[in-house]
């Protein structure tokens, strides 16, 4: 255990830490309007002032109701309007109504977050506590996590404006090409799964466990744009025999053709993306698809999804060295095979964070590795990321495995 | 039929009353800021920012599109956007998704209105057909009825906000006790209807025509808060002997138990007004009540609404001479028992404008009157405003009529 | 006033009605399974069998229950069962579910009929009031309400099978080509419409009144098959021009391109049956339509839908004396513009019998006429049957109306 | 490899066995009417006639149209209307649709179901390829699948009915106390899950692979009315801290208090079962649960559901040697924390029987064990059932687990 000095020096870590990301936050906003901030495109989307306000309120919440000498609320209204779903904490606004809440404005959000920010700052400077530490630890992790959720969730909104404006038109897209596929092989046995307890990890990926993973092959990169397109040009998404029958019955009720910002057809083959609307770069990893979707693409493509502990345990393992090259973060999330468990021996946190995860686990899959919107340094080898099987306006992908028969 | 000159004269008046009444439309938006000018709070609604361009998008169309040499769009794409229900005109963009327009912002809609005024005035200056004219005026009185749209949508969207916020604080309710109601007898008979060639009116008040109305008897004033207070505190929204069945359903379905800004109970009722959250004032008309709720007040009163016959029939008598009196104008609008219908000879415009009436006469009822967000010298005697039997969002009152037996 | 005597003439005449009308009922049938006569097919239809027990029902409930000595409940659990809408006596089972009730069987059904109608029987071998002779005749005015309903519903039922089965085979089509149109011209003025006290009639259908009608055209038969053929395959369905906005929405959302038992195409145009599937006879009028498409179809013809006064005075007149080939009755329903409102000076009934119609006088429309499944000697020239503008399940079409101008 | 005296052996063994499980089927309809064989009570429920139909139309499509000689179609027309889901046999009659097929009447559907026994059974007298056989087996356990479900839909459509008729009043409800709940504990380790080559098995069952199970605890029995109660009475419907988000979401939205056949509250609990409605006995296992409500009951009791693994692994071994007591099967089937998915190197039936399981592995959950309404013989220890997470219709209940710590 650390002395008090070394306390101190953490709490200065964590206070830089939680400056740089408290700012990332502000900067994701930039080149966005009050209303582009304001308005919900849909149930599953939140607005980004929404966001904005909401990892606020958790670390007003969570930290300074409980730590601070004499706290006082900042907007005691506002508890029920930025309460996301901790229902131990109080009431929540309904989620699909985020989008009601065109008062407070921007700007006033905006200085919500200053005042937090000092407070927490000034918290940091004269206390150290393990479990202050750990909450504001977990508030900054919070906060990435809805860093992500801002980007997803403003380019769904943009993306249903008939004028498909951008979102940012500065960044240049990468061109290059995409390397040959290759099936890495794995001999399986009993693994190790999960997060040990050195560094952050959410409850969700802990406790570290065994599993028995029979011998596999996985892709070394993720599917291409070009691959999933042959896939939709061979009629794919008009052949039952490669959908779940859920999976069928969603494509024909919804009336699904092809990913989700895909647009126009074989002659003529669009994306709508952050830069706006774009011809399709072939050499990418295809994205925003639904768990149905990859599955049905790993199915016609004589494969299947990776299982969460296969893509673990391939991660893990030396083979998988130049971990660059196989993209394990950096391009989509990777849909696993594997729904969305507590792992053996798993126990929620104490109070209201116990609602953080576990409280999720069911009817939804799980999704490893980490995307171009998740902030750098936030994604683990053992992250848990998860959504149910129709979701698609996270930057979600496919990287196929297969058995590997011992003859 | 007026000469050159007299053209020219009509044009000037025109011009002013078309500055006049934009800038208006300006004003009503100042309390706002641009989150609260975004957002659709329901798809009967729409959002200030698209009444501020729609009615921009009218004069572009209808007036500039026609009649303005050179003419080029303001900007192209956003014809579609701002297109409310003119199929003959192009594509629109759907109604329930007109809170998704973040772009162009309110400054670009605003900046669009001034680009639009300037036009439209400086055309004015040039040129003075008949048809022009009519058109301006259309465009007019058109905006006029956005601008109390723009007031019943905004305060839809507050009332939806858990904190009840005001639109405008600066105004002071007025008190006064409500005169006692008495009951103006008619004798009917063969009765003149609609608008005749002077002056504008819409399609659907001509042609003037004859209609027969038997005896009757009309209130002197409208139903009050403490008279309708009376009904609910007296079971009425749980005793079916009231209801039409299609209204007893929809209560049933929708929970419904008050009119739609009522908040509390007998013992603390408040109601939502543009003033934020405020006890009901006993004596104001009662207002926002849906047809069903007007309808089976009547019946629980021993009375009935009016026909849009009777109703007219009684202002235009010189018994109804003390009109303020008598509430014609100023407070709500009053259900009729009347289905919106095409008059006999009704013969919409033609052209584009042709569909601004004709095409919604189904399955909604007339209300008489104006209220107080109808914008002044607006509403006339035979001005027919109509909305379904559900709608509750506008502020819609209750008249009560009754047969008058000839014993 | 009747004496004694005269009341026992008029009980047996009304006996002996009542033995037909009731066998009636059980002769429509005959044609059926149990399977056929307990599923409900869409909300809006019921089974057979709940017509079979509703009506019986009616005449236990509102004149056993009141005017039988020692009247004790057939069966004190169906009571809930077989209540349609009567609120005041008592709860009623979900018109939505009546295809759940599987018990009682429809041998039970019939067992229960059969005891009601020999205790009806007895009691007007025994009582001969006045109230009581109104409310039989009432009974059996409802009971040919639901023969009509019957033979719409089954067709409904049958027609949602996919191997589109016969309800009756036995019966031949007429054959025979449509006589020309002719416009009868009508002066119109004060005209009197209504039922008057003689004879039966419903509460909906009084007092008999004064109305003002415009001069007016109407089409001396109904439209037929190949006239409404020439619409469809204009491309009626396609053009906005010629719909009501509402209707335009309920077409595109239902995808609904011709009328509702209408197959195939203008190259092999098909129409499903009481007899199955068979081509379409061009000479009958059209049937199955909504009010949307009744008023789009009498737009494109340059005509629009007469009103129900204009409906009722043109078949008043001596002009119309031919009656029969005008298809007063015996063919389709025939919509009106009228929408379903209370005559002047309406009064329901006292009592439950009070909810038989004035409360669904909202967001109807009227049609006047009859059809060939209503039982012969039921409909009059002032009868009012009522539906909402999307219903098509009944035979409801079109008699085209115009303006008459006096040039 | 038998000899082709085996063979027949075999044939003749599985031509009685055929007998008698069609045989079963019949019975199972005896109390019921034709009405309440064809009505369907919600979409995820199927009329009995259809279950009876379709059950030979299996044994007509994947035996008869394949090894008969000379094979014509018993009715052609009926192949769609019988075809559950499988996709490469064509169209198939929607499933909420089945309760539309009064045509053909259940005297047809019984003719059919002999003229297909004839002639399986010829078949089976001439022919005893293995792949016949296996086909023939298959439609046997998939005939006893549907026995169950012909239990559990009528249980469902007659609990619809507003007088809580009897499916059987013959049988007598057992009466017993519950023995003590005690706790099984297991090493686990790695252990061998899945069905062998000997005897039948569906493909979900197969291949016999390793899974890892860490040490646990298991209960003895089944959880029972009376554990469950005291869940209830103990708020446990108002009490988030028991429930998944999604099943609090769910108990809010469809107002869910109690399991789906408990009537009344604690003062008088009665439950709705085949006999009627009856108090409920507090020694009987609690059934007709959602997994949402197992899962809050276990959180409630400090535990959880078992894995799958767990289960199997529980009465695979030595130590549960006294299955009967323990409820390995007969009561209710035992949800399982176990998402329903392939197990490693899965491969489906090749052909349309292949579309039998592996389309439905995703967003459902595995039961474990057998229920009362499960056909004897049919439950196995390797056996997987699998429903999603809100169906409650069939016979589910709980068994309790809990993690073993190595202390």
């Amino acid at each position: 255990m650390p002395d008090d000095h070394g306390h101190h020096l953490a709490a200065e870590t964590l206070a830089r830490r939680f400056e740089d990301v408290r700012a990332r936050t502000l900067a994701l906003i930039q080149p966005l309007s009050p209303e582009d901030c304001c308005v919900q495109s849909m149930p599953d989307a939140s607005p980004a002032k929404w966001h904005l306000a909401h990892t606020t309120w958790f670390f007003e919440t969570f930290v300074l109701e409980r730590f601070e000498p004499g706290f006082r609320a900042y907007a005691p209204g506002w508890r029920v309007l930025f309460n996301s779903y901790y229902q131990t904490v109080g009431a929540q606004h309904a989620r699909c109504e985020r989008g009601l809440l065109t008062r407070p404005s921007l700007g006033e959000v905006i200085a919500y977050r200053r005042a937090i920010d000092e407070r927490i700052s000034t918290l940091l400077m004269r206390a150290a506590e393990p479990e202050l530490l750990e909450l504001i630890e977990l508030g900054i992790e919070h906060e990435q996590q809805h860093q992500e959720l801002i980007v997803t969730d403003i380019k769904h909104l943009l993306s249903r404006h008939p004028l498909a404006p951008a979102y940012d038109i500065s960044s240049e897209p990468t061109r290059a090409e995409a390397p040959a596929l290759r099936w890495l092989s794995f001999d399986g046995g009993l693994v190790d799964i999960g997060a040990n307890a050195h560094g952050f990890s959410f409850d969700n990926e802990r406790p570290r466990h065994r599993a028995y993973v029979a011998p596999f092959e996985i892709a070394s990169r993720l599917t291409t744009n070009a691959e999933y397109a042959a896939f939709v040009d061979d009629g794919g998404y008009r052949d039952t025999r490669w959908w779940l029958a859920e999976g069928w019955d969603w494509i024909q009720r919804e009336h699904i053709i092809q990913p989700l910002y895909w647009r126009g057809d074989r002659l003529d083959r669009r994306e709508f993306t952050l830069r706006g609307e774009h011809a399709i770069d072939p050499s990418q990893p295809v994205s925003h698809l639904s768990y149905y979707e990859a599955d049905a693409f790993a199915r016609w493509s004589e494969a299947r999804l990776p299982t969460e502990f296969e893509w673990e345990h391939a991660f893990a393992c030396e083979e998988a060295a130049a971990i660059g090259a196989m993209q394990r973060i950096g391009a989509c999330w990777q849909w696993t095979s594997s729904s969305y468990a507590p792992y053996p021996g798993f126990r929620p946190a104490r109070g209201a964070v116990g609602e953080y995860n576990g409280k999720f686990m069911v009817n939804q899959y799980v999704l490893r590795g980490g995307s171009s919107a998740t902030p750098p340094g936030h994604a683990r080898l053992t992250y848990r990321n998860f959504f149910p099987t129709h979701a698609r306006w996270q930057l979600s992908g496919v990287r196929l495995a297969r058995d590997l028969s011992r003859a």
